[in-house]
């Protein structure tokens, strides 16, 4: 039996990909009643801040007593629980909005082998993409998700804006974004880039700074990125 | 009869694409000497500012003169041609990477309604979404897509050189990455937003922000995409 702890996008998400798959229940951060007292993992998929006082709530047993986010340590569940672990999906969920789970690339950690053993098996129920991470590997794949993911759909809310003044629907983006992710799948991103900055092209980037004048946000972000593009940093 | 002036990548693909279509010919653009005089539509496809010299020197004819830019006015081929447009696809074109050319929206803007009918005609033979755009939403057009698709790609490049540092593969970004355009399907930009920047979280982001300081670049791209995110100005 799977516990979820949790009823945010990450767990949903858990539970909905599990329940074909296992037995699993999703249960209340808030007052754990229904934790049943049989699980072999409970999972905690909290905010990152709630994490170690859930943690401390839970009754010693002998379940494994995982948590799901990118920056917490293995440590945090340390101080009441003896077998421990991670079990970390990189993926931008939204409730409401399906995936395909088998794609999901999930980082195991354990306190031991036995632990790592069962999350990875459990990992496997639903993904085809089980790695292995410890705390540090995983705070790195966190914050480059927040560069790739969160930062990406910035950007796309800024275009959004831009082609509203123009009476341009968002939508007209869509290929071009596909195509932009799909190239990397072959070639890295130096070899990737193109536009007015890597070709150094300064007439179009005065001309695209000149149109921001006044979103002076936008016109920071144009410029910022577009130096470090000419600077040959990527 | 198509003639593309020009051997750069855009030049390269809608040859690709036309080629299976229409008669169509690639013309070197320093040269001309082999652009067919019997060309319905001449496609200048080369380099922003090399679009106007290379119009004039085209002789003059009934053909149909017609630029790929997305930054570049209708007017700059006025001058020396009567029967003028733009065939602006919005899409990024690498060479040796293929395209599903069905998907590319393409906009048009001509001189004449004659002039429009045939450009959109031979859009048609390659695309399903196909457009009018005049010089100011094509220059808007071009400008969203420059943060949509050039500096995504950049982002991609930072991910990439954090995911180094833990000794993780790039590609382990990939699903993530498709997520993040996959959702924008269906949500706007706002509502498919996640991350610490959106939740307030300051205890990741000044992790990341430490995470960062040997890397003052990626710090400042960071600090500002936060604050922008952070401001709900997305």
């Amino acid at each position: 039996m799977i516990a979820i702890v949790g009823r945010g996008n990450v767990a949903t998400h858990l539970f909905e990909a599990l329940s074909n798959k296992t037995e699993v229940c999703m249960v209340n951060p808030r007052t754990l009643d229904s934790l049943p007292l049989d699980a072999d993992i409970i999972l905690i998929s909290v905010s990152d801040n709630a994490i170690s006082e859930i943690a401390k709530k839970i009754p010693q047993s002998d379940a494994i007593i995982a948590h799901t986010s990118g920056s917490i340590p293995l440590e945090a569940l340390d101080t009441s629980h003896n077998r421990t672990g991670v079990f970390y999906p990189l993926q931008t969920f939204t409730k409401g909005v399906s995936l395909d789970y088998r794609e999901i690339p999930f980082f195991i950690e354990g306190s031991s082998p036995e632990v790592i053993k069962k999350l990875k098996n459990l990992g496997s129920l639903i993904s085809n993409n089980v790695n292995m991470a410890d705390s540090e590997q995983r705070k790195k794949l966190h914050l480059a998700s927040v560069f790739a993911c969160n930062f990406t759909n910035a950007l796309a809310g800024i275009s959004k804006q831009i082609l509203e003044e123009a009476g341009i629907d968002f939508s007209t983006l869509i290929p071009l974004m596909k195509q932009t992710v799909n190239k990397l799948e072959n070639l890295t991103p130096e070899k990737a880039q193109t536009g007015p900055a890597v070709r150094g092209d300064s007439i179009v980037i005065d001309t695209h700074l000149k149109m921001l004048e006044n979103q002076p946000e936008f016109q920071k972000i144009y410029s910022l990125l577009t130096q470090f593009i000419k600077n040959g940093q990527i």
